[in-house]
């Protein structure tokens, strides 16, 4: 890896750049995204210059696409033409199935799909850390020891899983608890006197409901089927528990909840 | 108020004792308990004196049951037999309409409901604390000029309710989010994988499971309708939302329950 193209100069991949100067990274780092976003990343240190995509596909060996799922989309269409031959390409979006579909067609570069599991509630390149990956998860859907070895050099923990497995378990990790939460503020919200008995289980529960649609409306769009299937065994497991609310049963599905919370802990 | 029966002695009797002697409370504090909890209630200076129940409420005007919910409606069967004519009688138990409906036969005594919506993962009068109700909730399902200024004296927010409307309440803003989360990490407990991918959300939502079933036991055997009737508009608003996952109606759905979020946070 000698020069790196970071498409969108947001948090994920601001912090990427920093994360790769932190870990030793000598190349050079070229940065696309709109002008504000690039004279914020410039300001930031994040990148050493500012690009159009095509220039900076041309130049470069890496490239890392950590623009919303939509514009990941866009991006790929066109990647293909811009890039090096043997060029590895990859992305940071929240979903990897149509992803990796549409970049199927890639065949001048190599493409691997990625989802660094990280974040911030705030969002720019002003909110960077060299340190955002370190201690998560990173998820790709193929193998290449040049990047692996990058995951392990920022602090990551590799994950490899195909992009069916992957859109399947952050469907129930983390879209499924996203929906759960906003229809509970919703149904706390209709009663118009729960804030004056609502404790911190109410306000634990509810906290991701003040995320902003803006990045849920892509993940919905390219995982709607994992996400509906995740939603029909929390339903299922629901009313099983509302089936048996009093009787002992629920001892057991109690212990059995406590104990899978306990080894999602570990 | 010159002296006070504490009626079972573990963290919230025990907190409810230092919170009144740090209010100034100079009477008497009698405690009701198991040998070690009295003994321990002795050593963290929460109760004067332990004494079976008969005694303590034959010598007191205040009597504070503050045991798990079943026992509460054990001691309400026999205690106006023991009471002082005239003395006020309330609870601690986290639901309130079996209860209040148990001691409607008071008649020596009088009765009030209450719930302190404060709480600690650890109980005992070892973790009890003078500042446990400080800023919180303390719903009564009656008044009494002399028991409200004492709530207000421990720091405590009074709101009076029905015993039908807390109920009501709390199957929304509490026994909802804990059926939630355990079917959450119930669901989740069944992927094998999960744990690799799990993030800040699957670990928020599903912290609540690691509730032991042994308090909710009561919970669900006295208040069963209001859950019944949480989940059953809990289950619909998720159904709304699984059927308009990829429509425009979802931007609605997020802000609405965005902002509800919020109005929990004033």
């Amino acid at each position: 890896m000698k020069t790196v193209s970071i498409v969108g100069v947001g948090l994920i991949g601001g912090s990427f750049a920093l994360a790769l100067r932190k870990a030793g990274f000598k190349g050079r780092i070229l940065g696309v995204s709109s002008k504000p976003a690039t004279e914020a990343a410039l300001a930031r240190g994040a990148i050493d210059e500012a690009l159009p995509l095509f220039k900076a596909a041309a130049a470069s060996d890496f490239i890392y696409l950590a623009q919303p799922i939509e514009k990941i989309l866009q991006t790929i269409e066109v990647i293909d033409s811009y890039a090096q031959p043997g060029a590895l390409i990859t992305d940071a979006g929240s979903t990897k199935r149509a992803i990796v579909d549409r970049a199927s067609h890639i065949s001048r570069a190599r493409f691997i799909g990625g989802h660094p599991m990280a974040g911030k509630e705030l969002r720019g390149v002003e909110e960077a850390d060299a340190d955002l990956f370190r201690g998560r998860p990173y998820v790709l859907t193929g193998r290449d020891a040049e990047l692996e070895s990058w995951i392990g050099h920022i602090g990551a923990r590799l994950v490899v899983l195909s992009a069916e497995e992957h859109d399947r378990l952050v469907a129930v990790t983390s879209h499924l608890p996203q929906l759960i939460s906003t229809a509970l503020a919703s149904v706390i919200g209709s009663e118009p006197d729960a804030a004056q008995v609502a404790g911190p289980a109410a306000l634990d529960l509810t906290r991701l409901a003040l995320s902003p649609y803006e990045i849920w409306r892509d993940i919905f769009a390219t995982n709607a089927e994992p996400i509906d299937a995740a939603l029909a065994s929390f339903i299922a497991k629901l009313e099983e528990l509302r089936a048996t609310l009093r009787s002992p049963q629920m001892e057991r599905a109690f212990d059995q909840a406590s104990a899978a919370a306990k080894a999602l802990r570990r």
